[in-house]
C-alpha cells in the first residue's frame, strides 16, 4: 500500500502530482477526460493508472463533485485515507457522512490548500503552486493520528503551510476573507459596465486594487458560493445592512454624518486586523517614490543601486500614469534605512521628491515623518484631494 | 495683475504653491491656521501675503468649505480667475451660483485634480503631487476662454493631465471609479473586525487588494461623501440591487446558479473596461513568477539580470508567504519577451517554476500559453483553489 493517487487532473490535480512526484513520491492520476489525464501525465505529474492500494487519495475534482468522489474512493479503497482540496469544506463533509458510516468515515480528512491562478487546467499547472501557501487541514478527536499525518505529510511535500482548522470554522473565516471579497468586487466591478469611456477614464489605483479579482471565473466561482451559500449569506447580509445605512444616511439627515464616518473609520479598524508580511503582526515600513522613465532597464538600474545601498526592499509597487510615459515605483523599505535609502538614491541621479528628502533628513531615524503604512501589502493611496 | 493666489495649505495647496514656484511661478499663500500657511512657506510653496489682485486664485480647502471660500474670492477680487480642488463639482458650483450672478460666476471654473496621498497637511505636500494625474477642468459655453486658459496653464505648470468634463458628468463618474469603490472597500473591511485570528490569517492578496483603500481618512471621505451624495446613492443602489439578487440566490432555489454566475460575469464585463497603461486600451502581459529568499539585494540582482537581458518590465508585484521567510516577484511583461525572460533568469539561477518555462518553450513567441492579463495594475491571482 503505497503512493498517492490523485483524482482529477485540473489546475490542483496536477500542480499536486507535479509537485509530490519532484518530492520523490509515487503518484498515480485519474481524470474523468481521457485527454485530461493524458496531458497530466505527460507533464510529469504521475502515471495514469487505476491503482490497488494507494495509501492515500486526494480528490482535486471540481468542488461540485467533490462529495461523490471521496465516497466512492472510501468504498472502492478500503485502507486508503482519502483528502480533497475543495474550497468548503463543511457541505462536503455533509455529503460524505451522510453516505459513509465510521469507522470508514474516520478515513476521510478534507483539507484546502489556499492556491490557485488565474488559469485552469493541467496546462496552466507548477509544481510550486502551494509553495509557502496556507494549506488547511480539518480533523477532529475521532481522526487517526496516523492518518492525519499522512495528509500533512502531502501538504509539507509541497511546501505549503499546514494549519488545522474545524471545517465550520474554515468555511465561516474563508466565506469572509475570500467569498465575501469576490462578491464585492464583482458587484462593484458590474457598476463599470455602461459608464462612458471619458468617466472610466477616471479609474485610479483604488479602483484597480477593489477590482481586480472581479476577473475572475464565474464557472468556478458559483460552485464556490453555492457550496458555501449559508456563511456567504451571513456576511453578505452584514454588509447589506451597513450599505442600507450608508445609502440611508445619503440623504444627509441629522445623524447622517456620525454614520458615514463611522463606515469609514469601521473599514479603518477590519483593515487593521489583516496580517503582514510572513504572517506577522503588521509593521510599519517607509515608503519612498521614485519617478522615472518607462524604458527597458530603468527598473534594473534603479534596483541595482537599491541594492548597492544595501538596502531590503520590502515592498513595491509600481504605478503607471495616464497617457504619458512616466511611471513611479514605490519602495517600502524599514523605516531607520529611509533617509539612507533617499539620500543614496537622489545621490545617483534618481527623481525622489523633494519634500521625501527633507522628511528623511529632518529625521535620520526616518522613523516618524517619512510615509508609512501598516503592511507591505496594503498601503494606501487615495485619488482624491485631501487637504 | 499677476501670481497665483492658494487659499488653504493642507496636502493639495502646499503641492501647488510648491509645483508652481518650482515653474518660476509667484505664489501667495492663505489659510485659517497661521501655524499652516507659515509651514507652507518654510517649505517653499510660496510667500504668505493678502494680494492686491492675484491672477488666479485656487481655493484648496477642505470640500465642505469650498463654496463660501469661492464666493468670498470672486468678490474680494474682482477681475481673478477663481478655481478650486474639490473632488465634488455640481455641489460646489450650485453653492456659488446660488450666491453670486454673471458675468462674475463666469470667473469661476470648478477643477479636480485627481491626486492625494495617504497623509494630509502641508508637512505631506511634494511638488510633484499632481505629476501625470488626471486634472478634471470644468468649464461651459460662456466660460470665457482666455479664463479657461489659465486654469489650464495652472496644471499644466504643475505636470497634470488635462481633462475638460462637465461638472454633473465628473460627479456621476467619480462616484463610480472612486467614492462608490471606496463605501464598498470599507463595508467589507468593517466585516474583518470580530474575527479570530486564525481565520484573518487566510487572507491573501484578493482581500488585501479589495480592502487597500479602507484604510482612508474617515473625515476627508465623510466630507467627500457628503458633497456627492445623490451620485454615491445611485451607485449604491444599483449594488445593493445585485447584492440583494445574490444574496437570494444563495438559498438554492431554481435558477439560483444563473443569477450567481451572472453577477460574477457581469464582473469580468466591468473589469474589462478599466483602462491599461498609459491610458491605453487594456493590453495583454505574460507574467512570470521568480521565487526568491527574502534578503537583502535579492530583488536588486533580480532586476539587474532581467535589465541585462534588456527586457522592459511593464508591472511588478510582490507576494510574501505567510510564516516563511520566502518572497516571490511577479514579472508582467511583454508576451513576445517572456520565452527570453524565463531562459535567461533560469539561466542565471533563478527559481523561475518549470511549467513556466515549458510554456515558454512550447510557444517561442510566448503569446498564448503564458500567463496574460488585461492590464499591468489589474492581474488576477486567486486564493481558491481552481480545476
Amino acid at each position: 500500500m503505497t503512493g498517492v493517487h490523485v483524482i482529477g487532473t485540473g489546475l490542483l490535480g496536477t500542480s499536486l502530482g507535479l509537485a509530490l512526484t519532484r518530492a520523490g513520491w509515487t503518484v498515480t492520476l485519474a481524470d474523468a477526460s481521457p485527454t485530461a489525464q493524458r496531458l497530466a501525465a505527460d507533464m510529469g505529474a504521475g502515471t495514469v493508472s487505476d491503482p490497488e492500494a494507494p495509501a492515500v487519495v486526494v480528490v482535486c475534482t471540481p468542488p461540485d463533485v467533490a462529495g461523490p468522489m471521496i465516497v466512492d474512493a472510501l468504498r472502492r479503497w478500503p485502507d486508503a485515507t482519502v483528502t480533497d482540496v475543495a474550497s468548503v469544506k463543511s457541505a462536503v463533509f455533509e455529503a460524505v457522512r451522510r453516505n459513509v458510516g465510521r469507522p470508514d468515515l474516520d478515513r476521510y480528512i478534507g483539507s484546502h490548500p489556499m492556491a490557485g491562478r488565474e488559469r485552469s487546467g493541467a496546462i496552466a499547472a507548477r509544481a510550486d503552486l502551494f509553495t509557502a501557501r496556507p494549506w488547511v487541514v480539518c480533523s477532529d478527536e475521532d481522526t487517526p493520528p496516523e492518518r492525519l499525518a499522512q495528509v500533512v505529510a502531502i501538504a509539507e511535500a509541497v511546501g505549503a503551510v499546514v494549519t488545522h482548522l474545524d471545517p465550520d470554522f474554515h468555511d465561516a473565516s474563508v466565506a469572509r476573507v475570500s467569498h465575501a471579497p469576490q462578491v464585492v468586487a464583482s458587484l462593484m466591478a458590474a457598476q463599470l459596465r455602461q459608464m462612458p469611456d471619458e468617466g472610466v477614464a477616471l479609474a485610479g489605483q483604488g479602483l484597480r486594487d477593489v477590482t481586480r479579482i472581479a476577473a475572475s471565473d464565474p464557472g468556478l466561482w458559483t460552485q464556490i458560493l453555492a457550496g458555501n451559500a449559508p456563511e456567504v449569506a451571513t456576511v453578505l447580509k452584514g454588509i447589506r445592512a451597513d450599505l442600507d445605512a450608508v445609502i440611508e444616511a445619503l440623504d444627509l439627515r441629522d445623524g447622517a454624518l456620525r454614520t458615514l464616518a463611522g463606515a469609514i473609520a469601521a473599514g479603518n479598524e477590519g483593515h487593521d486586523r489583516i496580517p503582514g508580511k510572513h504572517g506577522q503582526a503588521p509593521a510599519k515600513y517607509a515608503d519612498i517614490t521614485v519617478y522615472m522613465d518607462d524604458e527597458p532597464g530603468s527598473l534594473a538600474r534603479l534596483f541595482a543601486d537599491v541594492g548597492d545601498l544595501g538596502i531590503n526592499v520590502e515592498d513595491v509597487r509600481m504605478d503607471h500614469a495616464p497617457g504619458i510615459m512616466l511611471g513611479s515605483v514605490d519602495i517600502s523599505v524599514l523605516p531607520a534605512q529611509a533617509h539612507a535609502l533617499v539620500e543614496g538614491l537622489t545621490a545617483r541621479g534618481w527623481w525622489v521628491p523633494e519634500s521625501e528628502l527633507e522628511a528623511a533628513a529632518e529625521d535620520p531615524a526616518g522613523g516618524s515623518t517619512t510615509a508609512t503604512h501598516d503592511s507591505p501589502l496594503v498601503g494606501t493611496t487615495t485619488e482624491e484631494g485631501q487637504r
